[in-house]
């Protein structure tokens, strides 16, 4: 199977290409590592790279960021920000790729313990993932040809210590659960599901 | 208690206006109708709406709009318009409201069904409505000075008999039913809540 991973680089995007490399193609994708160069806060750039990949089977996401910060500081213009990276950037990923992928593929993207469980400076993100987590159900009743659509959403993971004191009382969870996640989603034959990992 | 209502003129706004009105003073907006106009995709003109209305104790959102068409057919515009329309338009609303509502005031904004129960042609209101209910969430345990915020989410409403085709087998909710939740919102004391209502 010919998989894409963007976000290849990043503290999950690697783990999951771990579990996948041996017995995948992997297509590896970041703003500036990987394979190829894709920056999904711009269609045109996400346009161009599908033309490039070619055909393929599946698109895992493990990539985007949205605003933090206190409510009380935030303006319209952070919130914007993060929801043209995190959630349109993978919203784009689909609507973009449904018209390249090939029959039966699937896209896996990805959100996050905030869609349900709210922390403090989170609530841009919290939106994004919410937004997400809903998407998935409306999208996938429309795709195409088999075409399935997934969002893993993890709890604050192992690897990345630096997000403990930001999550007070969430319990991390071990990398091979999350990869976990994204396996089910390419090959357990769901489809408008939210795998949450926590 | 002064009441703002976004949207007064519509078919659920009315209906909260008439339920509101006898107790309470009431501030009716929308883009061209209204005691004061306002336009809920423009954070400048929400900013002069707030200073123009001065304090108050209560706002509710009837309005927004999303995209509306099949998955196939949807650009990454499309999507980005529906999303500043009734998603940022009412996230906007709060972010900005929250710098001149008086303390313990609350803000009540409308998803609706689509949040969960997904149709056809809907999927770009189906991540904004999973976004509102999402937000509301993160916010509520931000806002300051006892200020709370919630979320109504109708099914399709008895009143908008037009909706009825596009929403096979969703059963029209009584408009009392409706403004109820709008009422709970405001002076049941909850916050971060989905008041569903179907
Ligand atoms: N880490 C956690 O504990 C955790 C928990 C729950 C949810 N999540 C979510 O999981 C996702 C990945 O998190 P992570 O911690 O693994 O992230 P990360 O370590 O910061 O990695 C981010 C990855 O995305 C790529 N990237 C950054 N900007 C991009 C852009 N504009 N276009 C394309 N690719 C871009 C980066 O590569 P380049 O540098 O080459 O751009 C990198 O590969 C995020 O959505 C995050 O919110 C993370
Ligand atoms: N009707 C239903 O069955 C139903 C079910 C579930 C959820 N909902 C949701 O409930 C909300 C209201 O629906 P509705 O059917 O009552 O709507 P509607 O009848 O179309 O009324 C829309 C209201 O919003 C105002 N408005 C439009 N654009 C605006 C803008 N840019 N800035 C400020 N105000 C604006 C309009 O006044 P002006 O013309 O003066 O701008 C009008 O008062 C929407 O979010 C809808 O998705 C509706």
């Amino acid at each position: 199977m010919k998989i894409i991973i963007v976000g290849a680089s990043g503290t999950i995007g690697k783990k999951v290409v771990e579990a996948l490399k041996t017995d995948h193609e992997i297509v590896t994708a970041g703003s500036k590592s990987g394979d190829l160069q894709v920056d999904i806060t711009s269609p045109e750039s996400i346009e161009a790279f599908y033309k490039q990949v070619g055909s393929f089977d599946a698109l895992i996401s493990t990539t985007g960021s949205g605003h933090f910060g206190l409510i009380k500081d935030a303006t319209p213009a952070d919130y914007k920000k993060g929801i043209e990276n995190k959630l349109l950037g993978q919203v784009n990923l689909v609507l973009i790729g449904q018209h390249y992928i090939n029959a039966k593929g699937s896209f896996t993207l990805t959100s996050g313990l905030l869609a349900t469980e709210p922390f403090l400076n989170f609530s841009n993100v919290t939106l994004i993932n919410g937004a997400l987590n809903a998407f998935v159900k409306g999208a996938a009743i429309e795709l195409e040809d088999g075409v399935r659509v997934n969002v893993v959403s993890p709890g604050v993971v192992i690897d990345s210590p630096h997000y403990f004191p930001v999550f007070p009382g969430a319990v991390p969870v071990t990398m091979d659960r999350v990869t976990a996640g994204y396996v089910r989603s390419i090959f357990g034959g769901i489809t408008g599901q939210v795998i949450d990992v926590y």
